[in-house]
Formats: C-alpha cells, structure tokens, sequence
C-alpha cells in the first residue's frame, strides 16, 4: 500500500506550485508528493517574453514535452522552435534552455529522472562560454 | 556529440508511430529514437470505448498524464476519473489499467522509467483475480 499521504492520484488542486522566475511551477510527480523513485514531473507555465536559460542538471534526464505555446529550445548549442505535442530529449547533463518564443504564454511539461539522486538538481550555465552569447542579437 | 540517427528534437512527423487494441501509439521517446536512459514517453490516442486493461510492468514506474478526454484510471484497486491536466503515478509493478471514460478520444501521455531494463516490459493481468470482476458490471 503507498504511504497515506503520497498520492497515486494527482487532480487540479494536488498539483505543488513553486514560484520562479520564468513562471510558475506546478509540481505533479516528485518525491514528497507521488511514491516518485524515477519520475519526476512539473508543468510550467511561462509568460511571454520569458524564458528558463541555458542550465544543466548533472543527475537527470529530462523530456521537455510542449503542451501549448511555441518554445525556442535548445540541447547543447542546437535549437528548435516546439509547438504543442513537440518535444526534445535532453540527455544526462547536457546544456539545455527553453525561451518561449511566442506572443503568448508558454506551457510545457518538464519530465525528469531519476526522482531521488545526490549532488544539486540544477547548475546555470547562462553567464558562462559559449552559452551567454549563443543566442545573439535574441540575448535577454 | 549524440549519435547521428538519435533525435534530440521529436516534430510531430518524428514520432513512431504503433498500432494497439486501444489505439494508436506515438512514440516520443525510447531506446531507437532518442538517446532514451531512463525516460521514455507515448502519446496514446484511446476512442471512445476502448480500454488498455487491467496491467503490469515489472520494471517500470510510470505516469499516466491525461491531454484531452476523460479516463477511468485505476492504480492497484482503487478508481478516479482523470481530465485534462490530471495525472496518475503508478509505482513500479503496481497493477493498473486506463478506460476511456468519456464520449470521445482519450489522449494521454505514458511515461515511463528507466528506458533501458531486463525482462518483460507488460503483464497481462486483466483475466486474472481480483482484476477480471473489478470494474463490476461496467467490466467489457
């Protein structure tokens, strides 16, 4: 049986939401929240204009998945503008950076694994070479 | 560098696509495709009427996340009606089943960790008690 206040269901108001600055968070999967060991999800929902910069997470694997919106994403110094039902696959520690690209806000989910890992979830890659300056005159 | 024929972006006409009983599979993510470790990621479109029964993957945990339509998702034994933007979290070797619930297509996205594993990836379990008298006289 899974502990009783983790949950196999998660509905509307289950969802755990952060504040960032690139929009709001809705956790879904993660650990604390679902029985998650290897799945971790989030939805994020991003005003125009915003963006997550360029970052890795030397742990996990994500799958950024579109739901509606138009994302100018980039894996390693690639990039690709998303629409909804578009996705990228971000392998283990690979720089990565979602910019939404419309006029519009952007909604992705983020889908990460492992759930449970050591060392930080997240390093920022933005000040850094070549990285800071990839996106040219599109800088923000 | 990713190996050549290994995407890191998925468009819609990327996805590989599968046939099932209860309908077509649109693979985004899995060993083949992309650089898939742990994460794979299906969208499936279920019609009115159909169900993926009653099931297992012994080396998987997964997240059933609802786009569009209404389901009748069941983890172990117990039952909720998911809408858009709800979600179920299936812990490893949890038995559990998806029924479209509604009037029209049923999408949503499979998750499912890790990509890589040893043996097989589904049990049936939908001839089997308690799961073969389970949903009663809405059982089909």
């Amino acid at each position: 049986m899974s502990a009783p206040h983790l949950l196999r269901f998660v509905g509307r108001d289950d969802v755990q939401v952060e504040v960032s600055p690139w929009g709001p968070h809705e956790w879904i999967s993660r650990v604390g929240l679902t029985e998650a060991e290897r799945l971790q999800l989030v939805r994020v929902t991003m005003p125009a204009g915003k963006a997550h910069k360029f970052h890795r997470h030397p742990a996990m694997e994500e799958i950024i998945y579109v739901v509606s919106g138009k994302a100018e994403q980039w894996v390693g110094q690639e990039c690709r503008l998303l629409g909804p039902g578009e996705a990228a696959h971000i392998p283990t520690d690979v720089v990565h950076g979602t910019y939404n690209a419309g006029e519009t806000e952007l909604v992705f989910l983020a889908i990460l694994s492992p759930a449970v890992f050591k060392g930080p979830a997240l390093v920022d890659m933005s000040g850094e070479a070549p990285w800071a300056t990839l996106r040219g005159e599109h800088a923000d």
